[in-house]
């Protein structure tokens, strides 16, 4: 058997997320279909992580194992072949070692959360960012993210859906770079909780409207409970940007 | 009469371009709809420049009357609500004086073409990129696009349509900017022929992909002949970036 490992940059806005599904629209789901295609078996990919309904991809990364040997060119043109014209494309191909797993090899995923904040409407952008009216202080966002920086218990900042056993997660980077009316949050761990990005986005939001205090970032933190966080941002201004393995 | 100046952002791929064409889905038809809806009036708009179907705007003006005075907030905010949900923009609303005009008073046009330079195919930049498999130089494109600066006769890159009297035009400013894949080509006139930055791209693009010479541009430029320039590159690069008054 040999081992492949794809990269694979998505629009979102028209898949039920990464994770097969029945026959629901799912990235996973259509990459199957091209791979049946071009091998004529069917075969099981293995992403780094799920996307939820709406998310985008910069580098989602995927493993597979095929019988036959073919250079990563070939994988590449014929997967992409079988996608089009979907929004979805495998932007590298590698051979893998037999024992690398996308999902279990990973040390650190990184997302990005785009937000345009400005009173008119996004159209370049629709489906791309969160569209913020209600101007936003950055400074005060970059405060109050300070504590939600290296190991906690992030109940607070977890869908009440999550299965997870653990709520305790490194968060090892958390950045917000501004850029006219774009604000960009970048946010980096081992690994994430359900929702874990785009609550963190909602309740920092929550700061730089100035409807809360930096200080009840760390409040909500401590109470260990979701009620106490912030909004869960919109699937749409979501990206899973890398992975490193 | 109190005339009024709006600044507009639109993702270009459903719409047959800006101007009114009968009741074709135009730029100009929807925001003189949005007017109507508004004002109870139908009111004409004037453009500063034409964009053909599928070509975005990150800053297209344009200016109307109204015998009422407005804040400039109250026509954003009521414009951008009729608009919705079609990916249109009012980005910006001042009062202007009577005797400007979006297309007389206009100094300088600039002009953004977009371009994915790599083998997979876009999938976030659909419809807003050109991809281009084959790799390209850019320092050939650089070295060829100086030709072009100054005032020159652009007969060779100007759409075989191109109704202007003279095909004599100053390309004040052009610049080409490479991010990872994407390159970035920016363009400056006070005005452009039909079609002329896409053909200009269309034919940087040959000398990119080391299938023309670079002086190939001079030629072309020297033959005042449509047939001797590149072809036209695709609508969805191209970006109507901003203009000076």
């Amino acid at each position: 058997m040999f081992r492949y490992k794809i990269t694979i940059e998505y629009d979102g806005t028209e898949f039920f997320g990464w994770q097969l599904q029945g026959c629901l629209p799912t990235i996973q789901l259509y990459i199957e279909k091209a791979l049946l295609s071009f091998y004529g078996k069917e075969v099981k990919i293995f992403g780094s992580g799920r996307t939820d309904k709406g998310v985008h991809s910069l580098g989602q990364v995927a493993h597979f194992d095929l019988e036959k040997k073919y250079t990563p060119h070939k994988i590449c043109e014929a997967l992409n072949h079988f996608l089009r014209p979907l929004p979805i494309s495998i932007i590298s191909t590698e051979i893998a070692d037999s024992n690398f797993h996308a999902r279990f090899s990973a040390i650190k995923r990184s997302y990005i959360y785009k937000l345009l904040n400005r009173s008119s409407p996004p159209s370049l952008q629709k489906n791309r960012v969160w569209h913020v009216v209600k101007p936003l202080n950055l400074e005060k966002m970059q405060e109050a993210s300070k504590y939600l920086l290296g190991n906690h218990d992030f109940t607070s900042f977890c869908s009440t859906d999550c299965h997870a056993k653990s709520k305790i997660r490194t968060l090892n980077n958390i950045s917000i770079i501004k850029n006219h009316d774009l604000f960009e949050f970048f946010l980096d761990s081992r690994s994430f909780l359900h929702n874990q990005v785009r609550i963190i986005v909602g309740s920092l939001v929550k700061v730089g409207k100035c409807e809360w205090e930096v200080d009840m970032i760390k409040k909500a933190l401590e109470k260990k409970d979701r009620a106490a966080a912030g909004p869960t941002a919109p699937a749409h201004g979501l990206y899973f940007y890398k992975v490193d393995f």
